[in-house]
């Protein structure tokens, strides 16, 4: 709620601030409760912005709600709302008529910036995954997705593909984080296992960091060619292998001294990811380690935010997924033969990395 | 982003905060657009949460996971999962695997409070009007809605039926507000006409505290019935007459003390506005004003937020209609004969009353 403000217009003050009754200063605000109702049309302005590539116009200096209109080819109350929006947001700045990039979208906005991350809306608000929510009601009741069967893990989904192409862009950052923790810079022999690889992000950072590192990328035959390309775009190709197939099925291979999860064991309840992580360990060779990007909520289960609401992902999309905490985690690893695990925030990342160790 | 804990386990600190490289302290956060990508996911979460009575069970005294569960009839995984992430948001509390109430959800989601507004729900995110954002680009293209050719307005559009049954709830606290600024306790003479009377609280409360008012209640005829039942049950309806129709096509009749214009100018154009005003001006006895409930951001339109982001929901559902401020509310009354206007805040009430002078 702003503060009062009180202008004068003929000597008179023609704004005043009263309390509402028993509801006043410090009390329960229906303000906040209005918000939530409306929180859907903050993905719906979001997608609209990358869509119209509105903050690509402003980088590019067009930064009044007509120029903006004119160059993105829409009604100018149509972006004057949506900038006005966006401004209330956080991603814009406005002053007087004109409207700029706060930090955030410069740099995960503009299309032209490296780190652009416009893209990762078309998994993350992919319309089966927005489908999912919309009884959720259902999942709460069922314990886990109405999205079919299995939800986003059904057999060759294709929604992996969109994942593949859209989110390579968010995953940067911690890629490069998963690199520096192994110390990928160092060099020396390194075969590599990247279960679910995606994109192939992590592990083509790490071959890139390594020149000696060869990488098997495993996940379905479709994502693959994706991963695929991007091995070819990053010129590490001829030490880049593919698996297709499912991760609980196709066989590992061994001598692997990195096994890459990342955002892969919240899809899976525990029995089922220390199936998994018995087959990853008996991949491992003498002194290797899993290599675990997660969303690591506190014991509390409701801190720190980002990795605590996740598990809200997990429900409306998956079986029996979840937000494990580490010390959930870490008995997982040991269940399943690890010797120990650590846990590394990385803010201002929402994941967590979890090195395990053979 | 939580702080970082350090937690031990055989003297050794399992636990590690590294800064993700260059976007460390102080740098862009993609947790925020992430959190954005999955805002919608709030609005589900809270009306899933309505739907399974979550907030009554839990003010029954059923605070675990388990317990809620069982009594709501869901699941338990599905319970804990949505419980948490309700608690996040900062409608629950949560003490080791106990649930609470935050003080807004005591007041405004207990079924049993008098100021409930769990039923917003069904008119804020009715299918129509969710499905109104579904291709937001597409109204920012165009400059209005694309829910059909005038999106929430066109002719008795049930939505209003529905906004009548659920939205009085929200109504209850602006309306005791009018009735105290309009000075109703003092009784007297008082015709009210109430434009798009909805539910019609804004009328009855004011009938309620002047035994002399007489209200004249103008909407779509299925929604006076709401009206007129909730007039009976408040005990004025022998007070109480409506008139069927369009605000812009019905003859008001004249001599009135009070026009109410509540959460109605926000749905049209200026022009459209002007020519509604110069007929409630017209309409007013000598010493009558018209009485305004509306979204009113300040001059910079960013500020403050609830009223700000009102007229992205005007751009979605509406041609035309937008959150207009003060000094453009104030032209339209005096364009259209008004002395003056007066701008009263209501917090923490999101939205503002004008009281205009004849």
């Amino acid at each position: 709620m702003g503060q009062p403000i009180t202008s004068g217009v003929q000597g008179k003050p023609q704004e005043r601030t009263v309390p509402a009754g028993a509801a006043a200063a410090g009390m329960p605000n229906p303000g906040r409760l209005f918000q939530i109702f409306n929180a859907y049309q903050q993905t719906a302005a979001m997608k609209a912005a990358i869509e119209l590539d509105v903050f690509t116009a402003i980088a590019d200096r067009h930064t009044t709600a007509q120029e903006i209109a004119q160059h993105v080819g829409a009604a100018e109350r149509g972006i004057r709302i949506l900038c006005d929006y966006l401004t209330v947001m956080g991603f814009l700045t406005k002053n007087d008529s004109h409207y700029g990039l706060a930090p955030d979208a410069a740099l995960f906005l503009d299309r032209r910036s490296p780190a652009y991350m416009g893209s990762a809306a078309r998994f993350l608000d992919a319309p089966d995954m927005v489908k999912a929510f919309e009884n959720l009601a259902d999942a709460v009741r069922k314990g886990g997705t109405t999205w079919g069967e299995e939800g986003s893990l059904s057999f060759e989904n294709p929604i992996w593909v969109e994942f593949a192409r859209s989110m390579a862009p968010m995953m940067m950052m911690p890629a490069e984080c998963i690199s520096r923790l192994v110390e990928a810079d160092k060099g020396g022999k390194c075969r590599v296992l990247d279960i679910a690889a995606g994109h192939g992000l992590f592990g083509i950072d790490i071959a890139r960091h390594n020149p000696q590192a060869e990488i098997v990328a495993l996940d379905w035959a479709d994502v693959l060619e994706v991963a695929m390309e991007n091995a070819r775009k990053s010129g590490v190709d001829f030490r880049y292998s593919t698996l297709p197939g499912s991760a609980f099925e196709v066989e590992f291979g061994g001598g692997y001294d990195l096994v890459l999860l990342t955002n892969f064991l919240h899809h899976f309840d525990v029995p089922t990811c220390e199936r998994l992580l018995r087959k990853v360990h008996a991949a491992l060779a003498p002194g290797g380690r899993a290599v675990t990007l997660e969303f690591v909520p506190n014991d509390d289960r409701v801190t720190p935010p980002e990795a605590a609401t996740f598990s809200m992902i997990m429900l409306g999309s998956t079986p029996h997924g979840d937000a494990y905490t580490f010390a959930e985690l870490e008995r997982m690893f040991s269940n399943a033969g690890f010797a120990r695990s650590e846990h590394f925030r990385q803010p201002p990342m929402p994941e967590s990395v979890i090195i395990s160790y053979r």
